[in-house]
This record gives C-alpha cells, sequence and structure tokens, in this order.
C-alpha cells in the first residue's frame, strides 16, 4: 500500500474536544449528547453488526438486544402504532414519501421546511408547494394558509400525496401548531407527515393528537444517540404500504432495505430511551432557560428572531452589535468565536457576526449563566475598544 | 409517562458478550471488529452530530475531521475517481441502481446475489434478470453466462440498466470472476456495480483493473467499522449522474439526502483505515487458516460447499455428522451451539445441523488451532453418546 502515498496515521488519532472541553451551544447537538449510560452500551457494540448476535431475519423483531421491545415501547411514548428504526429524519421522511406518494405528486410543505425535507421529495421524484411563513420577524406557519395552498392545487388539479409541517423547525425554533394542520389534512382527505427532528425527545410529543399520520424522528438530533439514527413512527392504516415486504424476499421490508440502523446507534437511542423520557418532563424548565437567555441577551443589543416569547430551545439572534464590534477588532468577525472559546464556550459557527443560532438546552442553569454572563462581558468588552 | 408503563430501566443496562468473552466464528462479524484506536476515535465522537463541528455544508467536505482527505485516500485505495460515505452497501447499491438506471429497467445480476441486491432494486422500481450459478456443490458463477444472459434480453428489447456481481457471496463465500464479467459489461456496453461487501477491506480490490464502474461497500462487515457505514466508490464519468445534486439546494447531493452517515460509524471506518489497509496485505495467510480449517474439519465428515480450494474466508460446510448426533443428543440441535459455548466459541447459529458457516478472518494460528480442536471434540463425543 506504501507505493499509494497515503498518510495513514492521521486517521489513526481522530480527536475531538467539543463536549468534553466546551459547553456547546450549537442547537443541532445539545440534544444529542449521550448519557453514561448509553456511553456504556456502545462500548458494548461497537463492533461492527453487533446487534445481530441473534437474529431470525429482521432487525426490528431482534429479541436480544431488546430491539423488537423498544420499537413497541417507544411507539406507546409517541403516542403512534408501529415505529421502526432509520438512520435518522431525512430517511424517515424519504421513506415516507416514496411509499405514500405517486412520482409527480406534489407535498405541500411549510416554508420553514429543513433542507432535507426538499432534497428528500426531489429523490422521490415528487414535486413540492411551499406555504409561505409570515417573514421577518416571527417567520410564522398560519396552519391556515395551509388549507389555501391545497385548495389551490385542486383548483389546478394537481396531485397531492402528502401534507409535510416541520413542527420545530431549525432556522428560528418556531414551534408550529401541528395539530391545526394534522386537522386540515384530515379535513382534505391526505396523509400529513410531522418532521420531528427538533421536538420528539426534547418535549412531549404525541403523534394522534396532533393528528399526524407519520413522525420523522432524530436519534441523533434530540433523543441522545449517536448518529445516524432515527426513526419513523406511524399509524397502523399505513403499515401495508410503509412497512411493504419484497416480493422475491418476503420477510424483507422494501424501504428499510431489509434493515436499516443496524448497529451501535439503535443501540445508543435504546440506552438513552429513560434519559429521554424523564428530561421531556423537565420542557418547561427548558423553555424558562430559553426566555432567560433572550431577556439577558436582549438587554445588550441582540434580537430574537422568530415567535416570541420563545417555546423552544433553539434560538435565533440578530447581533448588529456583534457586527459592529467585528468592524472594530483586529480579529474580524472571528472575535467573537474566540473570545468565546477561550472561556471555555463553543458551538457558535466561526465568524459569524450578523445572525448567531445557539440553545442552552440540557444545560444547568449554573451553566446558562455562566454563558449569559460571559457573552455580555464579551460585547462589553468590545463596546470599549 | 409512568402512565405509559414502560419498563425504561431494560434499556439502560444491554450487555453484549460476543466478541469480548467468544471467538466469534460468525462471518458477517468477523470482519468487523474494530482495532484499539477506532475505540478510541468513537469515545471522541459519540455524541450525536459530532462530525459537524466544523461543517461547511457537506458531510464529503468536512476537513476536521478529516474526512474529504480520508475519501481522497480511500479512492486511491480502492483504485476508483471518487468516494462517498454511506450508511452500508445495500445503501450503496440503492444509490447507484437509482442513478443510473431508469423505472423498469432491468438488472443482470448472479444467482449468488445477497437479498439486499434484490431489495434494493425493487425498492427503485427496477426489474431483474439472473444470471444461475452452476449450482450443487460448487455453486460456482460463469462470468461467460453473463453474456448470454444479456443478449436474450436484448434480444427480446428489453432494456438493461446495469449489470451487477457479487465479488464475494455471502453463501459460500465464494470469489467470482469481477474481472471478466466487468469486460462483458464493457463490451456490451453496460455499467457494471460490484458488490464488495465480503471482499473490499479483506482482500486487496482495485476497482479498476476489475472493470468496475461502481464499488458498493460494508464498512461493518468487512473495514473493521461500527454499523451502519459503508462507502460507495465510482469512476469519473458517472459523477454527474450518481452525485447529482439538488435543483433547490445545489450544494447537497440528492441521493445522499445531504449528507449520509453522519457520526461515529463514519470515524470508526476512518480510524479503521490504517488497520485494514495493513491487514489486506495478509490475505495471503488468511485463505491459508481458511483451508487449514477446511482439510482439518473434512476429516470428520463436514464437506465444504462452494469452489475448491477456498479462495475467500467464508466457509460452508454440510455436517451430516453434526445432523447424526442431533438425533442422539438429548439437547437436539442445540449441542454443537452449547458445546461450542462452553468452549468459549460463538458465532455459529443456533441450532443448525445440517449446514453451518463460520470464518477464522482475523484470529490467530492459536486461535484457529483452537476451534478446530474443539470442534473435533465436540464430534467425538457426539459420536460415541
Amino acid at each position: 500500500m506504501d507505493e499509494l502515498n497515503i498518510n495513514f496515521d492521521k486517521y489513526k488519532n481522530i480527536r475531538r474536544t467539543m463536549g468534553r472541553e466546551l459547553i456547546d451551544l450549537n442547537p443541532i447537538q445539545r440534544g444529542g449528547e449521550l448519557p453514561v449510560e448509553s456511553k456504556k452500551a456502545i462500548y458494548e457494540y461497537w463492533d461492527g453488526y453487533s446487534v445481530c448476535d441473534y437474529c431470525g431475519g429482521r432487525l426490528d423483531k431482534v429479541e436480544t438486544p431488546p430491539i423488537c421491545e423498544y420499537l413497541h415501547d417507544v411507539s406507546k411514548f409517541l403516542g403512534m402504532d408501529f415505529t421502526r428504526p432509520t438512520h435518522g429524519a431525512r430517511e424517515s421522511k424519504f421513506i415516507v414519501m416514496h411509499s405514500v406518494c405517486n412520482e409527480g405528486d406534489f407535498v405541500v410543505l411549510d416554508g420553514n421546511a429543513h433542507y432535507t425535507s426538499f432534497v428528500a421529495l426531489e429523490r422521490a421524484k415528487l414535486n413540492s408547494e411551499i406555504v409561505e411563513h409570515d417573514g421577518y420577524p416571527t417567520f410564522r406557519v398560519n396552519p391556515e394558509k395551509y388549507a389555501e395552498v391545497i385548495d389551490n392545487l385542486e383548483d389546478k388539479n394537481k396531485p397531492i400525496g402528502l401534507i409535510l409541517l416541520t413542527h420545530v423547525d431549525g432556522n428560528y425554533g418556531n414551534l408550529a401548531d401541528a395539530e391545526k394542520v394534522g386537522k386540515i389534512a384530515k379535513q382534505k382527505g391526505y396523509p400529513f407527515l410531522l418532521n420531528c427532528a427538533y421536538s420528539v425527545g426534547r418535549l412531549p410529543v404525541n403523534g394522534k393528537k396532533l393528528n399526524a399520520d407519520f413522525l420523522a424522528i432524530s436519534g441523533h438530533k434530540s433523543m441522545a444517540s449517536a448518529s445516524p439514527c432515527g426513526l419513523v413512527s406511524i399509524k397502523g392504516e399505513y403499515a401495508d404500504k410503509v412497512f411493504r415486504t419484497s416480493k422475491t424476499h418476503p420477510v424483507k421490508e422494501i424501504e428499510m432495505l431489509g434493515c436499516t440502523s443496524r448497529g451501535a446507534p439503535l443501540i445508543s437511542l435504546m440506552a438513552s430511551f429513560s434519559h429521554v423520557a424523564e428530561r421531556v418532563k423537565n420542557w418547561d424548565n427548558e423553555v424558562k432557560k430559553t426566555r432567560f437567555v433572550v431577556d439577558e441577551l436582549e438587554k445588550i443589543g441582540f434580537n430574537q428572531l422568530g415567535i416570541k416569547p420563545k417555546q423552544h430551545d433553539l434560538i435565533k439572534f440578530e447581533t448588529p452589535i456583534l457586527d459592529e464590534i467585528a468592524q472594530k477588532d483586529k480579529r474580524r468577525g472571528y472575535f467573537f468565536y474566540e473570545e468565546l472559546k477561550k472561556r471555555g464556550i463553543g458551538g457558535i459557527k466561526r465568524g459569524t457576526t450578523k445572525e448567531i443560532k445557539m440553545s442552552v438546552y440540557g444545560l444547568s442553569w449554573e451553566q446558562v449563566r455562566y454563558v449569559v454572563d460571559n457573552i455580555k462581558e464579551i460585547v462589553e468588552q468590545g463596546n470599549n475598544i
């Protein structure tokens, strides 16, 4: 192999300090930190195909480790009928779209939808019709507008295959009114997919109460699981479609390509279940911490975008004050990132000063106050340059 | 949550003994055991979305950890042009089929093809035409028959989208003549996908030398990586198709749904690269160990199926002698599994006695001899019942 001129050593010593050495404010990572029991479980299952020791032919039926039982229990937890492991929320969305829609169908989805919703429908050869949000500064999705968009498509005889709502979006952390959109979908007679990547595992979610037919769930984003891992949870009436099996290999589910998440990430998802079920009970406290951060940082010139007051931990701020300081500081836009890092805080995108995204989900009140005090100090110092 | 009546504790304490306490003979697991540097890397990256600390919008371009460099280096290692991470070989196959075929196209594939090849083509809405193997006892795939099957389909005006060969099959461990099948595919003008789930990472493979346009690779099966993880490696001329990007989100590759293996398994794949590059150099020794096992166990009434002598570590035996003993032993078919377990050996399917699959890949000669001696002893004891 030496003639290939590859420096293999570089891959043998891959290190990461985030999380262990820094308080991580990255919203996509705050819900994915593993509790200790989950780390222990990974230690047991990190070898390849480790979950297959006692497999009888299908991942979701494996009893040791208790995958089958877990899927049954997590369905109860989600208020749905059946659940399967997937590689993540995007893969769950593609599975649903590819199962319940016909090529060319329209997916009606909100203007705050994650890019993966669009890429998944494009991969499934579907069209999209966007329900626009209200724009600056709330970017709110109005459920009533779903009815308008559906009516318009029907007037034009466009086939609608699916209604999709982003329960909590990744830009503004707005919590959408899923129950109402679900009701409209039901009234109009279309299946309803709720993208719960930022909700299930952080806050209590009951799929049927929200009139959802399908939930797309992210393990690594919000269920304290290693990546990549997720769930697709569905109502019983769609099982024949979504879980349809192969003509040539009748035990195997087509959309799962037989088996999906066949290893350590699924084990961590299971091991973290108890931790996650406990933490969603403390959602009110998480919202309180979030609002505290907003209140304090708006005092120094930050401006929270999205619906007010916050109903979710993901915060987006306009930060003209950071932009001003960047003009004066010799480190330019990097000053904020570097000052935070000095103080043991990470997860804010390097070089950004106009807008920042952050979350204090799962941090202690002491940590939250530490973060707020240090951001204030950095801005104060910057003002004095 | 208590009203849900879920026993959460059961998921908090998931244990596994295989691998740590037993010599594992399961062929799907022997190539997936992690070297220590890979376990250390997982320790760094087990939190969800951990590889995204410095992401600029696409997984394959991430520089810290060195994913971008790894994909470049592993392409060299594979003798191909471009490589992307996937969730495994089945996902790689679906990506290729869904990119290069049109709905209804025929995939010409060998009779030893893994079930996931069939499920993937069914998911992609394609048809299959099988190149039959030679049947009992060699189950050999004759490359010339590919030409016949292709000619027959052409005569019937059936559209052919892809030629697929299983490099090493999971039933008999036959090493197929990829170079010849690739040559035929090239002559006939069809793209050629080689399923390397059981080859890349165990034995040296150079894709272009084998005339492959695409390699489907399994990290967890044969590249000492945590599951689920794999690679799709392609020739440059297919990059526009397989890596095509979204109309609405031009940075994002459609078939990857933006990003695929976004966490710990990919890190383990990278960390194991050096280990894997070293071990493929010792392939001759692995084949020697395999042939030793076959020679020794055929002396006590086992009969190796598939091509002789062995060219791959996966061994399938007919074991009429175990079946005879099972008739006499009060544990029936379970006696073999239980006797092996007593002796610290695992990975043989519980209750099977007519045929068994095993591999000693990566075991030391001392362990190989231990396995052989103990199987001989179990059979001798059984004969004496």
